[in-house]
């Protein structure tokens, strides 16, 4: 099965202050809300498996909105849990040749979706603090619910793909005993998009390639087939103690080679461009800018 | 100002199969729902600071469902976020004479609301692990929303208590190498209720005692003017990076003595009653029930 994925891209955009779904083409957006009134947002178009619909609806359509008369949302507007994993690929220098170092278990935290912002719009640097750093990684939303899902039965689960820079304030993540809450949830330091791929087919995931880069520059790379923990394992290990439901988003974890791992560690700051990258789903960019408090 | 809080306890509730929100009597529930026909639950109530309102409209109405043809919920069902404050009393063997030892900042984590069953319903205790243990806690729900809100201003902030038994399987806090996400959000293991009793005035929690009692035995017990992090500054502090809104729930920590301190560990085991006690607010009271797996 092949599918052309750049017909595929569905996307949650905003034009004149309005909310609504769609599919993105080069030209601009299709939008479906009218074709689709009984969805308020994607979550329930979800809920109801009719992403591929959605696809299939914008075939032969107008473009509603040209490029620069929206901007794009998180994909999911308010789904209802964010989970997402530490880090998931090895470093590159360590080795972990009889599993002996390398965990048990992945380190899961979860974020609201007011720290995320969409694709083309700023990341947003608090006054509290200057370490704003990125982290780019895969991220999948749920389809069908259900606990306790087997790792062989996973990919049954998930509707979509999309990208997250999993935008963090270093500081923050250390600033209390134990858990990384705070640091993970400053408003709008992070981001998702730019859209939804539709899953179709574990050739989407099962040995892409993903990039961060700022500035043009290559910060992180690495290959899904080399991550710690798998998505069908991500998609085990959570359903066994909470109930996956239609829309949830899971964010996979990064490579190694955020700011914080250099010496000395390499801040965001306003004006960089960041890039994550990956096969067959995209490019999520976004700028830095500082908060401005009125 | 003097109130009968024992008449301001409201709560969601399910009779029939459907859920409601109401007012608490001792003989049963008012259902107010149909005379707010605007609000789908109380998070929509609390956004319209309609919630002293509700408790004026409950004047004399006569009981919609008798005791036993209702059961309660969790008062808020789909808050956009729960966040739980780490243990938050000092431990009565230690000294804080120059505060060196205190931690600087509460440690904080999320929970969804899948992971909490009402009053009077059983935690549920997994396959997965038998180390279930409880905290009780003081729990408020946000009223106005709001950024970087001062101490000052932050009781302006709060529309209502509540109580939790923050019920977590201790050996999945530390399954992973960071963050206790896993062992906080096994389904229903906790629990939040009975009802919320609306927020007036600070004498409400400025110096009220905490209790948890297992099967009558006081387990924890404490007086909120002895938290470490005082309500006003956990309202600060959270508001500092993520943007409150209304009907969101912050569970403001347990004191010392959970099952997990004594030597050996007394775990929650099925036939267990806990209770979680706070004057003027309430008491909380579950069961423990091994999950049916099928």
């Amino acid at each position: 099965m092949t599918h052309n994925f750049s017909k595929c891209r569905v996307v949650t955009f905003k034009s004149n202050g309005v909310q609504s779904f769609g599919v993105m083409t080069d030209e601009g957006v299709i939008d479906l809300s009218c074709k689709f009134p009984n969805f308020p947002t994607l979550r329930e178009v979800i809920e109801a498996d009719q992403l591929k619909e959605l696809v299939t609806a914008a075939e032969g359509s107008a473009v509603s909105f040209k490029n620069g008369e929206f901007t794009l949302d998180i994909p999911v507007p308010f789904p209802e849990k964010i989970i997402c994993v530490g880090v998931n690929y090895p470093d590159r220098n360590a080795e972990y040749k009889d599993g002996s170092d390398a965990p048990l278990n992945p380190s899961l935290f979860i974020r609201f979706p007011g720290s995320f912002t969409g694709h083309n719009q700023p990341l947003i640097r608090p006054p509290e603090s200057f370490k704003l750093d990125y982290e780019g990684e895969i991220t999948i939303v749920i389809g069908k619910g259900g606990r306790r899902i087997s790792e062989d039965a996973a990919y049954d689960h998930i509707a979509a793909l999309t990208l997250c820079n999993e935008g963090t304030l270093r500081d923050w993540v250390r600033h209390a005993k134990f858990n990384v809450t705070q640091g993970k949830n400053f408003e709008k330091s992070g981001s998702i998009g730019p859209w939804l791929i539709p899953f179709y087919d574990s050739n989407q995931i099962d040995n892409i390639s993903l990039k961060t880069r700022v500035n043009g520059e290559v910060r992180q790379e690495d290959i899904t087939s080399r991550m710690i923990f798998s998505f069908r394992r991500i998609i085990a290990y959570i359903s066994t103690f909470t109930a996956l439901v239609p829309g949830d988003v899971i964010v996979c974890g990064t490579p190694t080679g955020a700011g914080a791992r250099f010496d000395p560690p390499i801040w965001l700051k306003p004006g960089d461009i960041i890039e994550v990258e990956a096969e067959g789903i995209g490019v999520l960019s976004n700028t830095v800018e500082d908060e401005v408090i009125t």
